[in-house]
């Protein structure tokens, strides 16, 4: 069975997935939780604060750990780009655009008013570029570039996590990945070329 | 002097910039529009959903008008995609980050709570879209292409502010923008060469 730590991390996570960060209410997280109103002050003394970040950052690394596994088991990188973007369409199409990217919303919301979680969120997404360029670096593009291009591919998943949703549809998010991948491509031909 | 329901759009857009949707209260509307509280509901009998309607498809019209503007006074397509982009980024800079997109955040918030808001923040991406598509097609790209093509740029510049925001950094967005660029003169190359 899961701690209590644990069960209310795992609920503002699905929370912050569909309604962000203003709209998830604790009483909305305790519930989703199913544990005692006291035990969210016992873990998380800073409250809402303490446990935004907490969960943030746990789903900024298990957002990433899924993607590296996906990204790890394609057969070369362009492909693992397709893969990435494809899979976030199917779950989003699947859970009718609710269940979408943990960070994105929240730091949206906080960027100019809460500089503790501003940074969080810049800390998962410079793990999350880290991760993209390291890949992209080992496939043979120049460090610079693949820094460069993981930055490029976060942003347009996020910017696909909002325009499928909106839209109700894949196509944004699929249509962005095949883009991304002819991006990766063109880089690992220019490399070979010199 | 500006009319009053047009005060209180202003005010709202720019709290959207900021905060968000949830973040927003009405109480905040009023005061940074210094109008009376009655005003609201004669304006908006709707309330806060009704004006955030408002204040969307009027802030978009606005920034795409904006953007257009930019678009078109550039010698090139593939200039007019890096004047847009550094453009945003320098508003950010300038802004202390601040100055973000009026549609982006609240997009993220209603998309699985609010689908009146939702439909109306669809209906501005598509707009967006269309007048991207449309300046692509006039350079010669063949329409679904530039639909494409116009649909990542869109979900680029969200996931530039998004990240330029987070990280405090114009690099983000300024780095999203060259890559587009290069999509857009590959698509123009690749069409000359037919």
């Amino acid at each position: 069975m899961e701690d209590t730590r644990t069960r209310l991390v795992t609920a503002m996570a699905e929370l912050f997935r569909r309604q962000g960060f203003n709209g998830t209410s604790l009483k909305q997280v305790i519930n989703a939780a199913g544990v005692p109103f006291g035990s969210l002050y016992h873990f998380f003394p800073g409250g809402k604060e303490q446990l935004a970040e907490a969960t943030i950052r746990s789903s900024g690394t298990a957002y990433q750990q899924l993607c590296e596994a996906i990204y790890d088991a394609a057969a070369d990188p362009g492909s693992a780009i397709t893969d990435l973007f494809d899979g976030a369409a199917e779950v989003l199409e699947q859970s009718g655009y609710a269940d979408a990217c943990p960070i994105g919303t929240v730091a949206l919301e906080v960027a100019s008013t809460n500089a503790r979680l501003r940074q969080t969120t810049a800390d998962v997404f410079g793990d999350w570029c880290e991760s993209i360029a390291t890949r992209l670096g080992r496939a043979g593009i120049d460090p610079p570039v693949a820094q460069e291009l993981a930055t490029v591919i976060v942003a347009a998943i996020e910017g696909g996590f909002m325009l499928s949703r909106t839209a109700r549809s894949p196509e944004p998010m699929q249509i962005t990945g095949r883009f991304m991948r002819g991006l990766v491509e063109t880089a690992l031909t220019e490399r070979a070329r010199r």
